[in-house]
């Protein structure tokens, strides 16, 4: 079974941190017909950490995991500190495949998200 | 004449800072019909600074001046700390019109951005 795992920063603002949630139930129905779980997790100042969020993906019976770095740079969140969360977890789940994807700022589509932010705000043209 | 301001936090990192340099270049194509100034500008740790981004602009002829905040959630930096800086610029270009769009990560493609992630990466289906 096959779980996704939306990694954001985390926040003080709980505004901030319920948007990560709520994207992560976005995505839940965006890809229901791939990833039978969802969760959100955090790398700092929010809960669940990414080892309680993929904890909770392996509880529902989750046996291949998918992290998705919510982040625009490749900073050492990225390069270093996320890899060391997801290895806290190796280590409580041996038999369940993790595997991190690229960070979302890196996504050749990001250009086309920013040109239509610009054009639906009526600000291109 | 019409330019686009892509302000992002700003990075230690100088790869991190590149990262959003090439961006602007690649949005400078892609929304070439709209805009004829694409600059980057930085919150902090970076150059050019927002009002400095902006004023590269103004001196390129700029008359309408868009900007687009690369930021994934609405804390302080967006709400209070990027229309601070763009009043700095207003107050040396007062016959310069200038519009802060909302931030990227409130965009209702970026659920379509993170599927197209995740299925790209083979993760998916």
């Amino acid at each position: 079974m096959k779980a996704l795992v939306l990694v954001a920063h985390g926040s003080r603002r709980q505004t901030s941190n319920e948007e990560v949630i709520a994207l992560s139930g976005v995505i839940a129905r965006e890809l229901k017909d791939d990833y039978t779980i969802v969760e959100a997790g955090f790398l700092e100042l929010a809960e669940p950490s990414i080892p309680e969020a993929i904890d909770r993906c392996v509880r529902q019976g989750a046996t291949d995991i998918c992290i998705v770095p919510y982040f625009l740079s490749a900073g050492r969140h990225v390069h270093k500190d996320i890899p060391g969360e997801v290895d806290k977890a190796r280590g409580m789940h041996a038999h369940t495949a993790m595997t991190i994807l690229p960070h979302i700022g890196g996504s050749p589509q990001m250009k086309e998200l920013i040109r239509d932010v610009v054009r639906e705000s009526g600000q291109a043209g």
